[in-house]
C-alpha cells in the first residue's frame, strides 16, 4: 500500500500547443471563442480570450474544462444521453456550481493518461466541441 | 415552558464508524466515493475524498447531507416524489443553493433521533445511496 | 522537452494516518480541534471537526492547508517573518482569500516530494503548529 | 457631445506577445510565475500559470492586472505611498475586494492611451514588477 497516488498533468508548453491548435481551429472557421486549458484539477493553465469573442463565455469556457477535469475526463457533451431520463438529475445535478452539461469540455489524454481538459465556449455546442478537439488533438 | 431546545449530534468516534463503514462498503463494491457526515446542523463532522473519486463529487457529498440535515432528516432520494408533480417546485426549488433532490444523502439516526446525515457521491445516485446506507447503518 | 509535469499526491490510507496522528496528539493534549488534509492542488482528502472544536475553524484548518499546498510547501507560520518589514504587503497580502500567515500549516512530504498539507485550527497558533506538526510526522 | 466613449482595448494578438515577453523574462531569471493580461475593463484577455508557480498566484496576479486597469493605470506598486499617512486608508481600503497595492501590477499603454494591464505574481513584489514590466514593454 503505497502513500502517494502519482498524477502528470499537462506542462505549460504542452497546453500552449493546445491553444494555439485551438486559437487556429477557431479562426480558421471564422469564430471567436474563449478557451480554457486546466491541469487534471481544473485549476487553468492557460485562459484565453480571443478579439470578439462573448465575455460571458470566459467563465463558462473554464467551467466546462473544470466539469472534465474534475469527473475523470467525461466529455462535457455525454452528460445529457447520461441523464436524460432521470427526471430527478436533469432537475438537480445540473444545478451543481461548474457542472456543465453541454458540449465543448474535452479531455487532454498524453499516453493514456488524463493530463488535463479544454474548455471552449462562444459558437454553438457542437463548433465549441470541434475547436476544443482541435486543441486536445495538439498532444497525445 | 424550557427556554431551551436540546440537540443531539453525532460524535467524531461515531461519526468515523459511519464513516469506516461507508468506505469499506465503497471498496468493497470497487467504488471510488467522496463522503461527507455532518451533524444536525448540516456541517462536517468528517469529509473524505477516496483515491480516484471525482473532485466534483466533494462538495456534492457534503450538500447532499447538508440537504438531508436541513431538512428534518428527509433522504434526498425522497424529494422528486414529492415535488414531481408541482412544475412550480420542479424548475423552482431545485434551484435552493446546495439542495439535493437525488439519491445519496440519508440521516443518521440514534435511539430515534436525527443526530446527523451522510451524503455519498461519486457513482449513480443509487449506488451512492447504498453507500450512504451502510455507512447510516453504522449506528442506531 | 516533456508534455507532462508529475506530482504525486498523498494517498487515502496515508492521509487517513496523518489525520488520526493529529487527532491523538490534541486528545493527548486535551483539545479539540478541526483539522484537514489536503493534496499538492489544496483540495481536501480528508477534514475533521472534533467533538467540542469552535465551528469556525473548520474552514480554517482547510485555508491553512490550502495555503500550505498552494505556496510551494511553505508553513503558513513562515509568512510573518517574510512580510513584516515590508508593510505594503503586511496590509496588502493579508487580504488574500483563504492565505493564512499564521501558524497551523503544514506540508507533507513523502521522499523529498510535496505530497499535500494539513492544516489544523481550534488552539493557539502555536498548540495548531504542534498538532499539525504531529500529523506530518506520520509520513515521511 | 458624443453619446459614447470610445476605449482601445489590447487585442489578442498584441497580449500574447506581452505574455510571452513576461514568460520568457521570467524563465530567463529562473523564475515561475503566474500571469495575467487584461483589457480596460480588468478581464483577462489571457492568464498564464508556468510549470512550478504556486496556485495560489493565479488570481493574485488577476487581481494586480485588475488593479491597474481599473484605477486609471496606477501602477500597484504606486499604492503604499499614496495611503501610508491616511491610517484610514491603510486599514480601510486595503480590504476592497480585488485591490492590490504592492509591487507586479504594470498598465499597458499603446500610443498613449492605456489598453489594458498585466499583472503577475510567484516571486517578490519586486521579481514581479520587473517580469511585468518586461511584458508591458512588449507594447508602445
Amino acid at each position: 500500500m503505497s502513500d502517494t497516488v502519482e498524477t502528470r498533468s499537462i506542462s505549460y508548453d504542452a497546453a500552449r500547443r493546445v491553444l494555439d491548435a485551438a486559437v487556429a481551429a477557431a479562426a480558421s472557421a471564422g469564430k471567436s471563442m474563449c478557451i480554457a486549458v486546466t491541469d487534471p484539477s481544473g485549476l487553468p493553465v492557460l485562459t484565453a480570450r480571443m478579439d470578439g469573442s462573448p465575455r460571458l463565455s470566459l467563465q463558462i469556457a473554464q467551467d466546462k474544462a473544470y466539469s472534465v477535469a474534475s469527473f475523470g475526463g467525461l466529455p462535457t457533451d455525454a452528460w445529457w444521453a447520461m441523464i436524460k431520463d432521470e427526471p430527478a438529475l436533469v432537475h438537480g445535478i445540473t444545478h451543481t456550481p461548474r457542472l456543465t452539461i453541454f458540449g465543448g469540455g474535452v479531455p487532454l489524454v498524453v499516453a493514456g493518461a488524463l493530463v488535463g481538459a479544454i474548455g471552449v465556449s462562444g459558437g454553438s455546442a457542437e463548433e465549441d466541441r470541434e475547436i476544443a478537439q482541435a486543441g486536445a488533438d495538439a498532444v497525445s
